[in-house]
């Protein structure tokens, strides 16, 4: 929102009483989140901002509407989101959060940037651009998120001196590389710098930090932390100056362990998030009014959880223009039933009615995105890569951990064949596991052995596999696996299940081969569909998320074992390691 | 503070235990404005940083000192105050305030830019920069303060945008003209918007105003206010989305009305500040360590009367450099003795030991202030300049009212010579008083008429006159009154009593013909002096303060009636009227 003279004096104009409301809500409950007060009156809109909230009577609106005694609720903010996550594009994305009271988010396009550099970033602004939903992108910190794999881009402190020279980017995206800061590495540094000396924002990502290095962290000037999942996380993070996101995605559940940490005391210091949410949590349990509706199920006040939810991630963030029903501010503004289910009746973004009864009332245009599809390009690639020659018997395999996204670094036995090579033995549940490089031509193609995952027949391929996105493919024949991934190269990206030379699902998503040019629906039905053929048909492990369980095998930030695709990484030594055991 | 690379990597190789602190305050009780607690524990110093502030025992320092159980606060942070108001320069100031405790000042340097305009600007930063203290200062919004007088400079939209692209000025100082705003002027707007188009906050100042006229002005993006005096106008803004102020100087004595209306709820948006406080108020009462016992002692929490002097300051005015004990952030910390007469003990900025045991430590260098001396000019000055004929002898009188900043605007009859000159009746307190233009060369002088200053013989001449500080005289006889104003021209501006054509007392102000060049005790004794003399040896009524009375009579903003070197004007209907009564 760019205030110019115009703008600003019919502001001013309708403020003063001088010329009529554009828009007045008329009998709402205003729930002021500065006095902490909830006021029976009416919300006066100039252009696309509030000119009043105040008493009844006091104005007249060229249009008015009767909330009829509904809660009128600054609309609330997600502190820190991975549009991507929901393989659901920005524009589309708005049309499922909006309706559900969200007026912003603070989104870290980490995904897309590691596919597609720059252009990735640029595609989610012309795309953020097209919703109503208000999307504040941090500019991604850690581009490859490690030295030890091939992502589709690299920004280094150099080019984040030139990127962030926008003004409309607030700062660096949650810094995961938190032992390069810890250890003072050199890149990490200047990469902090190159955001201080701009006067931009740093957020972190610190999980299991604690003590000399949380302080170190901290010192770097790091904002805020989404990856509490204790108490005294929360606490010994607060004590030292940072933020407390408290998560609740499709995967991290960590919000309801964290609210009884919040006080009076410290609850200006924290904020609700998301972090992954995926469309059909969207669709079934909502977005933030979920966290609403969880906070005030634990007790908490209400008026305490909405400023979780707006005036505590504005300040935070640095928005001075939301986060409160106040004069001047954007007319972003969500009306609801009550403050314990939180359901959205009618949502206005920018002085805009964008959402009615769960409906969300503006067309969905799409940003062009031909710069971010056909996304996968392979080199050299072949059946034969998948071949795994063995110098022992005794090898590490990654072992998939309750969850999804930690792993095992396990030794096991297992068959050769007589010229040495791995052979998957049908009664064990090891097989292979590949990455093939999709971005740089490399040719790259590691190949190591998954256990756990319960497949026994086919293959399953991805081109989602955290961060760097290469494709990932699991199977239990070289043959099925190598078609796999040859209709991922067709369809851009995605998700492809086969079995004996058969395709048994797809689900295409071409944007980037991360998200899904169809609608929210289509992605959460889809993803139900191939989860539940992978394990209907493959025999995936019932336990477990097909789709999202492979997708982090390969990111090597987490412990303990995983694959990218230039080889097996042990994660807890960080450094790579050979398959035979010692 | 400005951070580089081997700043930053100093703090955290100390905060990651790899290297010895440069400091370490051992065994303090931590005031943790963050979590809203206190611990006891120690602070690690990196250079001008904090690197840790933590459980006792993590840490070592090069240098050690024992708190011995003394509580730990961050410097405290005055929001909104005029340097110039204490007489003294930054230099002297920083050596009165922060053995007080106090690490930050917001300042706005209204009354030397209306004398010198940018250099007086460029003086006062030039000052700060020889200043332990950290002064912060904002543009002043309002040069000149009306368009009718004529100040040393003027400052239009125009120049503002080019002052505000200097990253260290973060925005307009108090936006006086609030009529401008309410009324969305077209110079108002443009000021505005200079701001707003670079990201700069815009301080206000809105004394009385409500209902839709302060909705008016809260739209402007309006940051604070300091003005309220009741809870019902603090309550008001806090509801529009403004911080509000609470101030204890001199004159003003708001604090303590306001502090029943600070909530557990409401308390983020509360602020402290002085707005004007003078060096013997500071001698004898303190600064913020003042207000913070009298919060105390109203009953407040003391961690919430600390926040209001340190978070929530930095936070509402984006320093977010200072304001917590946290890592990463300024080493401006307070030792005191308790909290609640908040004693303070030491006072570390920056890392530096600055003050102990209420003696300040550093030596005062002042700043070379040779651009903003010598600033009182006249032309064609004579004694003649005051004849004062009038038409008829039923005139308008400016008459003083208990307090003395405001006036009334009374009719009285008076006598005549001959000539139709107005000449001075003995047993009626009504005397000559004018404003002698000195910034331009206008040759300028306004005459009117004063009542209620009491003064018997002699004259009293100032160049502080707010808030164009032109030269301001009030005599019983116009040889006098011209003496009094020819020894300010000699001294360069300041205060000056004369009686029987014999220079009774003065007070040379050479910086600006605002400030001195002494130290704040000589400000504290000679003010003192000049106030005795005046009451004793002129007869100045003793229930006003002589020099502060008389040089608020020039300020065309406070109602009713005011004489600039323009002529006499009626602030309620915001223009110039004769002398004469309908």
């Amino acid at each position: 929102m760019k205030e110019n003279f115009k703008s600003l004096k019919h502001l001013l104009d309708v403020a003063a009483g001088r010329v009529k409301a554009d828009l007045l809500i008329k009998n709402c409950r205003i729930v002021d989140v500065c006095s902490g007060e909830i006021r029976e009156g009416e919300i006066a809109i100039a252009g696309q901002q509030i000119a009043a909230a105040d008493a009844p009577g006091l104005y007249e609106g060229e249009v008015e509407i009767d909330a009829q005694g509904l809660y009128a609720l600054p609309a609330l903010i997600d502190a820190h989101i991975h549009v991507e996550s929901s393989m659901c594009t920005p524009e589309e994305l708005s049309r499922l959060l909006v309706p559900l009271g969200t007026g912003t988010l603070i989104a870290d396009p980490h995904e897309i940037v590691n596919v597609a550099g720059r252009e990735g970033l640029d595609y989610m602004r012309r795309a953020a651009a097209k919703a109503a939903l208000h999307i504040e992108y941090l500019l991604p910190s850690c581009v490859p998120a490690t030295p030890f794999e091939h992502a589709g881009a690299t920004i280094t402190a150099e080019d984040m001196e030139e990127i962030l020279e926008d003004p409309e980017l607030r700062g660096l995206a949650e810094f995961m590389n938190f032992p390069g800061i810890v250890n003072a590495s050199e890149d990490s540094l200047n990469k902090l710098l190159a955001a201080k000396d701009r006067g931009k924002l740093i957020d972190g990502h610190s999980p299991g930090l604690s003590g000399k290095a949380l302080n170190a962290y901290a010192s770097a000037g790091i904002l805020a932390d989404h990856e509490c999942s204790t108490v005294a996380e929360m606490q010994e993070r607060i004590a030292r100056g940072m933020f407390v996101l408290l998560r609740r995605g499709s995967a991290c559940h960590d919000l309801d362990r964290l609210l009884p940490g919040v006080t009076a005391e410290n609850s200006r210091r924290c904020l609700l998030c998301s972090d992954d949410r995926q469309a059909h949590t969207i669709l079934s349990e909502g977005h933030l009014d979920d966290h609403l509706r969880r906070c005030v199920r634990a007790g908490l006040d209400p008026l305490t959880a909405i400023r979780m939810a707006t005036l505590n991630t504005a300040e935070a963030f640095g928005l001075k223009d939301r986060g409160a029903l106040v004069p001047g501010r954007r007319a972003d503004i969500t009306l609801m039933q009550d403050l314990r289910d939180f359901k959205a009746v009618q949502v206005f973004l920018d002085g805009r009615e964008a959402a009615r009864d769960g409906r969300y009332l503006l067309p969905v245009e799409r940003a062009d995105d031909r710069a971010v599809k056909a996304s996968v390009h392979l080199k050299d690639f072949s059946e034969a890569r998948f071949r795994l020659p063995l110098k022992s018997d005794r090898v590490h395999v990654i072992e998939i951990q309750p969850g999804g996204v930690l792993s095992k670094n396990t030794i096991a036995k297992v068959q050769r064949n007589v010229a040495g090579d791995f052979i998957p033995d049908p009664s064990a549940d090891i097989i292979k596991v590949a990455v093939v490089e999709r971005h740089k031509l490399t040719g790259n193609v590691a190949v190591g052995l998954l256990k756990g995952y319960g497949l026994k027949e086919g293959a399953v391929a991805l081109s989602i596999a955290h961060d760097s996105h290469n494709v990932i493919v699991a199977g239990r024949n070289d043959h099925d696996m190598a078609l796999a991934v040859e209709a991922l190269v067709r369809m851009g990206g995605g998700v492809a299940l086969v079995n004996k030379g058969q395709i048994l699902g797809e689900m295409p998503l071409p944007v980037a081969g991360l998200m899904s040019d169809q609608s929210g629906e289509w992605v959460a039905e889809k993803l139900a569909e191939v989860n539940r053929i992978a394990v209907e048909k493959l025999g995936v492990n019932p336990h477990i998320e097909p789709v999202m369980t492979l997708c982090f095998m390969s990111l090597p930030v987490i412990p303990e074992l995983k694959l990218t695709d230039m080889g097996l990484f042990d994660v807890t030594r960080f450094s790579f390691i050979p398959l035979e055991a010692e």
